[in-house]
């Protein structure tokens, strides 16, 4: 695996980029003009992972066909634009590299996961999923951080982990690629939910308990759709989850502790640039749960509240009065 | 079910037989006579539980016998106590009421689990464990919370799960009573590793993946036990974990934190009263391993630098430099 190509110049592609080009040929394609030019002159993408040196060995383009002849592609761009991403792939580079998914998400309008949005558009092609507790940042600076790259090809899937992971960055290495994609797509609806309950203040007991739930619930809709369990407890599952219901640079969360303060979503959304992605991911695994036929009251609770006006205390309320029952 | 003794005056044993005083008849057994005191002449016990009003109709009592006619005894003590209370119980309460063991942790002078040490005293004595993501303080206010009773015994688990639930405090019942104490014993350990990650400034996404791959050997260690999965996924396992590692109120996670910020064992210790209960842990659940062959890297480790001199980089070092491998 010579070269790596990597499409996405925000924080994460970025840092996956810099992980890359420390151990071989490596070019980061970016939108942005100026991350381009930062990267390939200075060494530096200031507008998004600010004070990180990275390796002089990186090359960026703004070029896709660029990486024409990449061994691997890693797409590194938000869920809701891979399925523009995956006809400019199409169109631009006619190869059949595998790809590394590194967005997390659900697609909104057809409720599809990262997998099925490219494997609709790219038939055929080899996917590998690498999702876990990462914030971008904190693996930039060479802080330790462990993650799931999950791909249904064993000898693939070992070599994109020693091309791609470091003595601080251990990538852990399954054949679960719908398992490795369903934390991604529920924990930013549970990060709401335990913003709620700070705002509320209700205290660290109920953020444990919501946080336990959450992957019970999280794990019941994986399980429906074919992901195995230990990677809902894994890295990818229960780990981001900890990480976005617990850090304090999830905008999720903070949505979410702001409705709990008494705030409503038109009041939050007046304050800010861009919707968190949970409060559209919210409809979307609602409606997932029902096609499925699966129980989700937390997510279900929180579709409610920021879609259909129900009163906080009220969805809480009926959360609690949910009959005592065994802990499956 | 109509009369519940509690035993313990201390925060956990207060707030129980305060869920339980308001569902029918409950006597608290409490050692010091100020606890019993207060509690009977002015429905408070600042000692432990400051500023929260206890249920008029609960009595407490210094002499062990008035528990006598009790349905079922809650055993809410340190566990390295446990033996102790276990023989008073046979010595002053010749009765075969069942007893709800709401002590966490694992009895170190001979690692055997809180329900171990009682069968070994108290053969043929039905037991229950309570144990989930708990800070008495929360409980006792009336926030809300959620917990696991594991009962062998399923209506009696169901009768216990209706007598102490209530709409803020909701119990999940189990069968599973050896999984329900697996979290409580293990969770001290991997919450010093939690602090020492804080303390060394390592991260979200470093606490965040020891939360995920400590969850993963607590699960090996219990099914290597005869736990459950699904309990270890649990209130008492995950929910526990959670709220140890990351609650600002427990006292291993701080001393984690002291000992990454440099300062040694005895330097923390002489400015503490008492020793956090995950020192001596680490110890038993290092035994425990080796005995069941259950590979435990993250308790191993936190063995070594509280008892073995062990350089935390050096340890973090070797936990870091684990080969790459996949995610069970």
């Amino acid at each position: 695996m010579k070269r790596i190509g990597v499409i996405g110049g925000g924080a994460w592609g970025t840092a996956l980029a810099a992980l890359s080009a420390e151990q071989g040929d490596t070019i980061l394609w970016a939108r942005n003009a100026d991350v381009v030019d930062s990267i390939n002159t200075a060494h530096a993408n200031p507008l998004y992972l600010p004070d990180v040196k990275l390796p002089a060995a990186l090359k960026a383009t703004g070029d896709l066909a660029a990486l024409q002849d990449c061994d691997a592609l890693v797409l590194a761009v938000p869920a809701q634009t891979l399925r523009t991403f995956a006809e400019a792939i199409r169109m631009a580079l006619p190869l059949n590299a595998p790809i590394v998914i590194a967005a997390k998400g659900i697609e909104i309008s057809t409720g599809l996961l990262p997998s099925d949005v490219l494997h609709e558009l790219l038939p055929g092609r080899v996917l590998a999923i690498l999702s876990g507790p990462n914030f971008a940042s904190e693996v930039a600076r060479g802080l330790p951080a462990a993650s799931t790259l999950a791909c249904a090809d064993e000898a693939l899937g070992a070599a994109l982990v020693q091309r791609l992971g470091r003595p601080t960055f251990r990538p852990y290495l399954s054949d679960d690629v719908t398992g490795a994609q369903i934390g991604g797509a529920v924990k930013n609806v549970l990060a709401i939910a335990c913003g709620i309950v700070i705002g509320r203040k209700l205290g660290d007991n109920a953020r444990a308990a919501l946080i336990t739930r959450g992957l019970a619930e999280m794990s019941r809709l994986g399980l429906a759709l074919g992901a195995k369990r230990e990677t809902l407890m894994g890295l990818s599952g229960l780990g981001d989850l900890v990480l976005t219901c617990s850090g304090t640079q999830s905008r999720n969360l903070s949505l979410g502790i702001a409705l709990g303060e008494g705030n409503t979503l038109e009041q939050i959304m007046g304050t800010r640039r861009t919707v968190a992605e949970g409060v559209h991911t919210a409809r979307a695994i609602e409606a997932l749960a029902g096609k499925h036929g699966v129980d989700m009251p937390i997510c279900a609770a929180i579709d409610a509240v920021l879609h259909k006006s129900r009163e906080i205390d009220d969805t809480l309320a009926a959360l609690l009065a949910r009959p005592f029952k065994t802990e499956a």
